[in-house]
């Protein structure tokens, strides 16, 4: 019986008895005993309820092209649970529900699911609970399990997506709308709950709108999820996984300052994942204080070049070496290059000029780039000229995404030092090391804190398709205070859309939450990285504790967002 | 108030008092609630006891050699505390102690000083502990700080090599030696502990013999240093460090792998630290049974080539495609190059030829090689080529060192899995990930058994100093059981020597102690692997805990060699 499934495999319409999942047999003692830690849910949810909806809502830009693309949804008001002497939604009414996990993997997917399924076990019973596998793919192939206690129970407070898989696919054409309206009148589906990002959720509210608009029964909740923490507002404050991934991420940084700081001879750079905004790198910056962090939005709001980037790496290094500090921890985004006006023009010049020329080995090719872009081009280190010139997509286009930053960074570092030493302005040595944290972090056991708020999301998702909502994205509050304490409720997904024209035509999109740099969480770093940089104050985070001290702590960016809110 | 001290400044005997370490004011939860958290002694330690020592010791090999290296020490016998009715040394002689870190950092070593510090305060009142900084070039110079309570305090249980710094010099010429008895003799040194790997306690051995034979009455003792485990025998069962390290590297290990499973597109090919034996690869199987797992000292045993080992991976892959799993984790150690005698004899060809030649681009120089590195040479992948001719180190050497083995390995896997679907042998696709995890185990914070096991090396160091033994290696054994019944003792660093012959002369070495395929880890690995390659078998054990649930568990590699043992 020990064996997994076949993840790819062409199962549709199994019983989730006729598939083996996890077997917590191989499991880790950390992992077993992770399975049936206790997980605490709000008292609102604990005790006798009542649904209040507040005002009309609008968006969060351009209100009237949003209320053109979602004319039954626009305007819904957000929703909240508030205690009541009686419970108020029926618990005679058996519901059909389905779940996808849409996009990349975050901690705590799993107990968003057990948290829904909770709730219908609980409050619902006899309602069924479908997982539609390997994303939205499986809803529009209708390829699903059917969720069972038995299932479920190994994937509790564990990591990972595979107890249904996620995928990238949208249901985008009418096509595919199509064939998701046939999936929810096969299954004869009550709900949907749709977990994702700022993508997925727009997607989910587009099918809430459709199925609206056909008259089918099927409502639509989101879930706020992406390790990247780019989706959030007031009323959604963190998107999960971002909590648990950062914190394994500066367990990373903390272990390797140390190791700086006992060698005393390595800068590390270190590369973290979150290729559209910077949270990820500012959090682990609040955490560890690196002696340099670079900061896309502030890049890309100063307008930077690459030398300037450089050149400030450079400064803080020559800075210390005359400290006697020949080491240092410096963080970079992923996404740093995108951030960069100069090196995007760059990359549309040359992939203007791949598509029509060929590259000449005399460099001709060379005299149709703009000067700015020549010039960027030559401080490129050679390996990277390279990559630019021969790596290229299926479209033919530089592939950006392959850069290794950190690398091309040390390189120009060592050349930018190199010519300072040469000049006398520099005496030190350096020797530079690079990282990229990525993966390790997607996947993590999730943290009490992103544990219970995906608890809460899910089982919060369920009151609100119990009472009928639809294009609403679970929302829980007050994350600050103790989990007792916290707020469940609804936000109307049009309330967090604008418009971006695409081709001619509008579409609709929730925003990507950037680091704003007036935003607490900035200005903290701001105000400390000046001292940061030439003083060492490390800080070394440790491993991710799930009992005992430092296991309760939230992470600093909701914090101090939610502090300079309150 | 708040300030860290100048690694690399020019500070010599100043007092602790002088310089400011670490302050805990800027520690993390975790890192502050380590201080504090108390460390068990094994109860002979607690209780009066007495010192036995065993009958006379030969060495690991070649004795006649040995005794001539070490006619002084030669022959010790091993010692090993015992239970008494009253404590047998004196309590009124105050010792001057020093303490050195030597080589790269493992967890840990904060918690031997600190051991070793507890026992002269708690049993030899008055005595002062002598920190030297910098490794045995702070001997060499008399670099030290006096460590005291409040200099200390803030690094017990936390990782890192920071508190005195540690250094890859040796003593080793006539003159390094004359350093360190005019060292010994300033400072009045009644003993000296050195913290190291295998050459480190050679050299602590050559030192315990000098001043023996220069009627210096300073000691020496050493202690078990390494993560790469390679220093361990009978009687010293584990290097320290060895147990954290492993676990933070399977942690993320465990995290990849639960992000394969989900993804389901990604071959990580993860590279991890040991250059030397693959104590720490085989140790993070056991511990998360990847699908593939390369073992150095195998691939030498089998004398396999390079191409032996691309198609062992290949051959997986594809198996694991026709089960339709085209993911999975592989594990390479980092030393894995230097086991595969073909590319040994590459490297020595191509040193020769790019000392005398010069290499012409049409590839003439090529002629000189012999047929089989040709070969070897034409199906390394063109990164590789270009990086064995250009990138030299100060000798003009190939630098074996900088290849990323795990990205060739991917290069080469494409390729070969290429040619196969070519042959209509391979339909799945193929997506290399590389990972290297080598510096973010290094100075993490001990685990539960590293610290308890450092803080009982280094009290035991402080007998063995207090009862007048040189030339020792602190023992602390029976690990599997409770620390209460852990035993204290030393072992003859004579009993541990062969010598290997270079330059004509015999050199004394402890030999490094390699993953042996009859030992019982890489038996029990081999008696798993097949099922682990295509049945996914994986283990996440989650973050390191320092308490609850996991936090007591101990190595596999440990547990078993023990359980062989017993």
């Amino acid at each position: 019986m020990v064996s997994s499934f076949a993840l790819n495999g062409d199962l549709t319409a199994v019983k989730s008895g006729d598939v083996t999942g996890r077997v917590a047999s191989v499991y880790s003692e950390v992992q077993r005993h992770r399975i049936d830690n206790p997980l605490p849910l709000p008292s609102v949810l604990l005790n006798p309820f009542k649904i209040v909806d507040g005002p009309a809502s609008s968006a969060a830009g351009n209100p009237e092209e949003i209320k053109k693309l979602f004319p039954n949804l626009f305007g819904q008001p957000s929703t909240m649970l508030v205690p009541n002497s009686t419970d108020t939604l029926p618990s005679d009414k058996k519901l059909k529900i389905g779940v996808v996990l849409s996009g990349g993997q975050a901690p705590g997917g799993h107990n968003v699911i057990s948290g829904l399924f909770d709730y219908l076990n609980d409050r619902v019973k006899g309602s069924v609970l479908y997982g539609f596998r390997g994303g939205p793919a499986g809803i529009m192939k209708c390829k699903y399990i059917e969720l069972t206690p038995e299932y479920i129970h190994p994937y509790r407070n564990q990591g990972g997506f595979d107890m249904i898989c996620s995928g990238r696919d949208k249901i985008e054409t009418p096509e595919q709308f199509k064939q998701a309206e046939e999936t929810a009148l096969k299954l004869d589906l009550d709900g949907l709950v749709v977990i994702g990002g700022d993508d997925s959720n727009t997607n989910a509210c587009l099918l809430a709108e459709n199925f609206r608009a056909k008259n089918i029964k099927t409502r639509v909740i989101g879930c706020p999820k992406t390790i990247d923490g780019d989706l959030k507002s007031k009323e959604v404050p963190a998107s999960f996984g971002f909590d648990t991934a950062c914190k394994i991420y500066a367990e990373m940084i903390g272990n390797v300052m140390i190791d700086a700081r006992s060698t005393g001879k390595y800068y590390h750079f270190v590369r973290l994942m979150g290729r559209a905004a910077s949270h990820i790198t500012l959090e682990c910056a609040l955490q560890t204080h690196p002696n340099i962090t670079v900061i896309g939005e502030e890049v890309a709001a100063k307008k930077l070049t690459l030398k300037n980037v450089t050149d400030y790496i450079v400064d803080v290094i020559c800075k210390r070496s005359e400290l006697n500090y020949n080491y240092g921890v410096i963080l970079i985004p992923e996404g740093l290059i995108d951030f960069i006006p100069e090196v995007q023009q760059l990359i549309a010049e040359l992939n203007e000029i791949l598509a029509h020329d060929t590259v000449d080995e005399g460099g001709l090719w060379k005299k149709k780039l703009t000067n700015q872009s020549l010039q960027l081009f030559e401080l490129l280190p050679q390996a990277i000229q390279e990559q630019l010139l021969l790596e290229r997509d299926p479209h033919g286009n530089v592939q950006v995404a392959k850069i290794e930053t950190e690398k091309m960074l040390i390189q120009m570092v060592e050349t930018e030092l190199e010519k300072r030493k040469q000049e006398g302005k520099y005496k030190g040595e350096f020797k530079g090391q690079s990282h990229f944290f990525g993966y390790e972090g997607r996947c993590g056991l999730p943290t009490n804190f992103d544990a219970r708020y995906c608890y809460a999301l899910g089982y919060g998702a369920g009151v609100l398709l119990h009472s009928g909502k639809t294009g609403l994205i679970s929302s829980v509050g007050n994350l600050a205070a103790p989990v007792e304490e916290w707020t469940v409720g609804g936000t109307a997904l049009t309330s967090l859309m604008d418009v971006e024209r695409r081709h001619g035509k509008f579409k609709p999109v929730i925003k990507k939450a950037m680091v704003e740099l007036d935003g607490a969480p900035f200005k903290k770093f701001a105000s400390m990285r000046d001292e940061w940089a030439l003083k060492n104050r490390y800080v070394s985070p440790g491993p991710i504790q799930f009992s005992g001290p430092g296991s309760d702590a939230s992470n600093h960016t909701l914090l101090l967002e939610l502090g300079a809110r309150a």
